[in-house]
């Protein structure tokens, strides 16, 4: 495979409230307040800045699921700003990383998605990505006047025409469109400006946005999803992709695989970024690693720690005993690829569920890394290197002082080696990750 | 008519690419480039938070207009921001001012605009208002699946049950309903989360909102509708009304009307704030003023003044010779408040349609003052004192300087009369109006 792939590893942040580890909030040094503190959020993120970090990302989930709210209580779960809204507000103080906010292509519309993208990539200098989803859950379609919620197949049908419609839309302008003239009197040349008459199956959007190109051509387009449909679309358009591997073997797989896909669409290997997530526990020793690992295992509560895995698997798990092993479980309709990595996980290891919940609790099947900042930084040089990954996003157990730890820890140990920046060298997402600024194409060139 | 109204006037500034005469942007002071620089939007909030303003007020459109590009190409309206996109970037930036985004109701969802504003509620620390809209042009229909758009009348009927639902999924939590409570592993208390469990003719909307309770309990709710069902809208929900009157009678007339409706929905003339909009032209002497709108008037391009007439009709103009009275037209399904405003204008001078478009665009309907700060404030005065207004929405003919200059030279005349604010004395939007923080009122009380 001949592509220009660097040395240097990319890392992204995915930022949560309390931390990824369920029970994060509960530790002494995690954070409560970020759901409804902004300030926390710009440390947060400004933290990753001093650490050079690609990118800032934020997940979403728009609805609360209406079962088992005491367990739901007690994680820090629930509530969180809307991620449009608080990456325009970190944009505002933030001026070289990245952000990556997670917006469902179920329950908007592409017109709507493409104007916020566009003006948050104008607002931050050319540093904005969407992370493109699908939207899986019954909470969120209650919400939406939508009842019962959109089959799998038919999410993802959606979800490739609007990933069509937005790039379009962000092509209604020509880079050099604006020529605001006192003179002439011509703000604008109309001759380029373009609207993009969209009439598909399930959109029709005549165009054209209401806002410039943007600095980056494009915001990049980051995608999850790792079931069949999600790699079909994440190999048409996704240009960072954000996965779960618990291996390297898993992970190296998933990474030819989508790699693999890509000439089929007429793109190359460096069109495309891979970033699993990464679960580090760090100590300033292994010994310490392990003992910060079980002593955070200890604050998990056994009914939100079975309330999780329940929402992961998609399906009522109360039936079953906690110290059995796992139950054969068919398939269902829920979010395929996570599912698949986590059944996996408790067949290998012929986990009980007590046992796959505090695993799935911990990093909900991404890979964990208890260790010292050297054997956190060998295990993404052997990923990297063994190509599982082009980076990784960076899943802090507890925020803040997980994040923290990471940065004036494992940055430095990365940057020793030759494998991650020192400084920026470029101004956009884009420039941060390789990623090249798309020619502006006219509707009717597309 | 009793009420608590203090001898403060309420300011507002609306914010517009360029400033508000449509040849503002042709000025030599006039920018150019705010609808891609946000640091120039930067620049306008802050200028108009030294002044005291009560709120930054941002219009939208979801489109443009098909036709007439070559007129469209003359003025510097096409582009600009997303208004909700470019509020979270502006909170981020400011502490004190409040922070009005306009949203339609016609291609929205209730969840997600709720949850929007909620988050910019609080990440502004509760200085944000939800100017809430119909959208009434077939270029919105256009860009969301939509063909044709929506009658007037089933607009309101949306509009009024989407208000419904967002102010109900606004009190999804109780104040005080995030303990997190570390040591009792408690994040929020289950019982003071509450579902809405909407089910109404055009929504269903189960709830809760995944946003906590906002500073002000419910972000300001501001609306721009002056046509009959627009009024009715209004009476029941609006908490601010940014209306255009051209005189002191008709803004009188309006005035009395809109508080008039209060009581048959159990409020108080004190639970609304009717802000008129108001073009001021300001020198240091009347001479200066006219001379400075004389030269804007002769930036006017004739093409870009009949296509902005026209738009605001809803109709074409271009068989009509430009130098005779305006012909009769008849009703239509438009924006009827600002139509009706436009043409009893017209009628009442017997203007020609050059004259009415020079007339338009200059403040399309609004209250155009040309003269020294001293007979500025003089109008605000005696429309405040006729209570034809609470308080205005400052319409810059030109940015920055039309916004600088009021604040340099109108708001300090005021402070001296005593009829404006010296400093800020509250934190949020709802302080600086004098509008209470409603209780929060769970939805099977609502």
């Amino acid at each position: 495979m001949a592509d220009k792939r660097s040395d240097e590893i990319k890392l992204g942040v995915f930022y949560w409230p309390g931390g990824h580890h369920v029970a994060g909030w509960r530790h002494p040094d995690g954070e409560t307040d970020s759901a409804f503190n902004y300030q926390r959020c710009v440390e947060l993120a400004k933290t990753a800045q001093r650490g050079k970090f690609d990118l800032f990302f934020l997940a979403d989930l728009v609805g609360i699921r209406p079962e088992n709210l005491d367990a739901q209580a007690g994680a820090a779960r629930a509530v969180y700003f809307e991620p449009l809204t608080l990456l325009a507000a970190l944009a505002a103080v933030t001026d070289r990383i990245g952000l990556v906010a997670t917006a469902t292509t179920t329950y908007n519309e592409p017109y709507h998605l493409a104007r916020k993208f566009a003006s948050l990539d104008l607002i931050s200098g050319g540093r904005v990505g969407w992370n493109l989803v699908t939207s899986h859950n019954q909470a969120e379609a209650a919400n939406f006047s939508a009842n019962p919620h959109m089959a799998h197949a038919d999410r993802y049908v959606r979800a490739t025409e609007f990933a069509e419609v937005v790039k379009g839309l962000w092509d209604s302008w020509e880079d050099d469109a604006i020529e605001a003239n006192k003179e002439t009197g011509r703000y604008f040349d109309p001759a380029k400006m373009h609207f993009l008459n969209h009439n598909g199956p399930l959109f029709s959007v005549k165009g054209p946005l209401n806002v410039p190109r943007s600095p980056q051509g494009q915001p990049v387009i980051v995608q999850a999803g790792s079931s069949g449909p999600g790699r079909d679309l994440a190999a048409q358009t996704a240009e960072v992709i954000f996965t779960a591997a618990e291996s390297l073997a898993e992970g190296q797989a998933f990474y030819a695989d989508a790699k693999g896909r890509l000439a089929a669409h007429g793109r190359s290997p460096d069109d495309l970024v891979i970033m699993p997530g990464i679960f580090p526990v760090i100590g300033r020793t292994e010994a310490e690693a392990k003992e910060k690992y079980e002593y955070l295992q200890s604050l998990v509560q056994p009914s939100v720690g079975m309330f999780l895995l329940q929402h992961l698997l998609g399906r009522d798990l109360s039936a079953y005993p906690l110290d059995e092993p796992l139950p054969d479980l068919a398939d269902h309709d829920g979010a395929k690829g996570r599912t698949e990595v986590i059944l996996r996980m408790a067949r290998k290891d012929n986990l009980t569920l007590r046992q796959l919940y505090l695993n799935v609790a911990v990093a909900r099947g991404h890979n964990v890394v208890i260790g010292s900042p050297g054997q956190v930084a060998d295990v993404m040089e052997a990923w990297f290197d063994g190509r599982a990954a082009d980076g990784f996003n960076v899943l802090p157990p507890v925020f803040p002082t997980g994040l923290n730890e990471f940065v004036d820890l494992v940055v430095p140990e990365l940057q020793r080696r030759g494998r991650f920046r020192t400084e920026y060298s470029g101004a956009t997402l884009r420039e941060h990750l390789g990623l090249r600024k798309p020619a502006f194409k006219a509707p009717d060139a597309r």
